[in-house]
């Protein structure tokens, strides 16, 4: 009955390349992280458990946004499972704040959005859908009740900024006290999400957690060689504080709520015995890290002096500011009218492209991930 | 075990009478309908079977919006269910158009919106809860995994128009051709939407609909003896057709996607042994019709003088306008520049309002409910 996973029907094979052509410039990067772990997919999808009879397969897909970037994925991975259990109805949970945008994930699902009009919702019968719009740090779903949980790109953030960062804007530059604490924060924020989701698998169901994190290089996003992006964020931000455009205090307010973990610190719940993520039957069943080309210095790179210094710029640092904005945002003061915070961030993004227009040596926002498989086994 | 419905724990009485003060004076007739209904909800509680062995109870709330008029019924529902199957785990789906404001639905589940800060959610253990933004005159939920689906004041909206209303802006003012095609759609809308929820229900599961319809007497909303509120909207659009303000394409095109059935067209494929319904196993478990006096109306009345006409008047038009403002903008030709339109559509209203402050005898929008209750029994 099972196909072999490379062995995919073509239409399948079709949709992918046809939907990769909606997908706008600045997501691109994280639909190739999502297309390069479906394999990842396609595994959980071999050995999930049968369902018990009448119940129907459940999906869910942590931090999804408007689901854009994971709908390629969940199509192979869905139709894996079709071809396992032809009978069992499936259902995709897709999780995020309450705040996320959640009609235009049920706009793009039903083929009315950025995914085009076909979607694994319109084209694949017995097919169900919905929403949960709370945070991931706790349990979203009744008790063993998912077969399997993805997450892209969305578990880096931690649950609340335990600390301020004295000279720098993210933790990947802080130290001492500081980096402890973030570092505390986000191994709490782990073990509960970890705790949550084993909750909520069956016994035999995966999750596959593709994160932002430190590989055995030290490298993370936008700090592969070149130059270090966060770093440059934090110098853009202390010259405007020298400059006095912001104040010490708003530079100190101002911290990505992230952690970038290691290798070591997401495998650890995973591998110690005495673990209650551990002890409740979650299991490591892969770790590996892989870096991701920035798409836009490669569009640069590859169109060999036909592209200006200006022209990179220009389309490389809406990427960082579509993800960024806010943190800057929401270091100002609240005295502040929206006007002129709009008019601070704009100037600060404004530098960092005329100093890549000025140099782009080395600039580049390339993705650095931890792919992660874990089974439940009790 | 079970407590007697009359006597159910304080902090839920307590909680429904403060939470009572939260709801806006624009959602208060909604809200008085539902807890009319909530004797309904306990009957079903009291009565759907005992889950399988780890199985969560599921519940379901069909055009929900954002939440708000429901909740204070939910928690009673969920509080009896509790008291009955202790351990068992529960989760609601709520409903909406893609369209719906969900981020207000979550908010106000998480007690951050306009429920207050005290909800099932956030009150209760092992509640869970989830969105589905897809209309529903399709199946939504996997095949029998609904306990208790419930729907207020929502499924009068039909699927699409089935033709234009030549003289009329409503269904309850059309006649001939027009008319027995806005009742073969609804029909069909009816009989599709039963259906689905038929096959989304477990055997024992029971449906709660309270639905806008059309009395034994034949009352319906803003039609309970004195002027006709339907009548009056296209009295006052006719009016600025023959004035030229509007033309008369828009004034055709301006028509309610709505059908009121009668209690008869209500349990019709409940009844007739032969219709798709009845045969998947839906079964008419009560039908009766209720009258709820307009709160508008009713604290003009109660002031007994000491609000003036036009204070009536302007408290009582922004009930009106909230739903039916859509009908009419949308009717008006997509040629007009947004702020022309809105100017029109100010003006009609504005004129209700003084036709209302001119002679306040008469008006009310009383809502005229059909409260079925049906359980699946195959």
């Amino acid at each position: 009955m099972n196909q072999p996973l490379e062995n995919l029907p073509a239409t399948a094979q079709t949709m992918a390349m046809k939907g990769g052509g909606y997908y706008s410039q600045r997501t691109r990067g994280a639909k190739d992280v999502i297309d390069n772990a479906v394999k990842m997919l396609l595994d959980a999808a071999q050995v999930v458990p049968e369902p018990s009879k009448g119940q129907p397969i459940r999906l869910a897909d942590f931090g999804a946004a408007d689901g854009g970037t994971s709908e390629a994925a969940w199509r192979k991975c869905i139709e894996h499972l079709r071809d396992r259990f032809a009978q069992t109805q499936i259902q995709v949970t897709y999780t995020d704040l309450p705040s996320n945008d959640f009609s235009s994930l049920f706009k793009n699902l039903l083929g009315f959005g950025s995914s085009g009009p076909n979607t694994f919702l319109t084209d694949i019968e017995n097919v169900f859908v919905n929403a949960c719009g709370i945070g991931f740090h706790q349990q979203l779903l009744p008790d063993e009740t998912l077969d399997i949980g993805f997450s892209a790109t969305a578990m880096h953030y931690i649950s609340e900024k335990p600390c301020t960062i004295d000279d720098h804007v993210h933790m990947v530059g802080a130290s001492g006290d500081s980096l402890a604490a973030f570092a505390q924060q986000a191994k709490h924020n782990w073990e509960d999400l970890l705790l949550a989701r084993t909750r909520e698998l069956r016994p035999g169901g995966r999750l596959v957690i593709l994160n932002f994190g430190i590989d055995e290089q030290g490298r993370y996003l936008g700090n592969t060689g070149g130059i270090n992006m966060f770093n440059t964020f934090a110098e853009l931000w202390s010259n405007m504080r020298k400059e006095g455009t912001i104040t010490s205090d708003e530079f100190k307010n101002t911290a990505f709520p992230q952690y970038y973990r290691t290798v070591e610190e997401f495998c650890a719940p995973l591998e110690d015995q005495s673990s209650a993520v551990y002890q409740a039957g979650l299991r490591l069943v892969s770790a590996k890290t892989g870096v991701h080309g920035c798409p836009y210095r490669r569009a640069f790179d590859e169109a060999q002096g036909s592209m200006s210094n200006r022209e990179f710029a220009v389309s490389y640092i809406p990427t960082l500011r579509s993800w960024s904005e806010a943190v800057f945002v929401n270091g100002l003061s609240g005295e502040r009218p929206q006007e002129e915070k709009d008019q601070i961030v704009d100037q600060f993004y404004q530098r960092y492209e005329d100093r890549v227009a000025e140099n782009p040596d080395g600039h580049a926002m390339d993705y650095v991930h931890c792919y992660l498989a874990m089974e439940k086994v009790l």
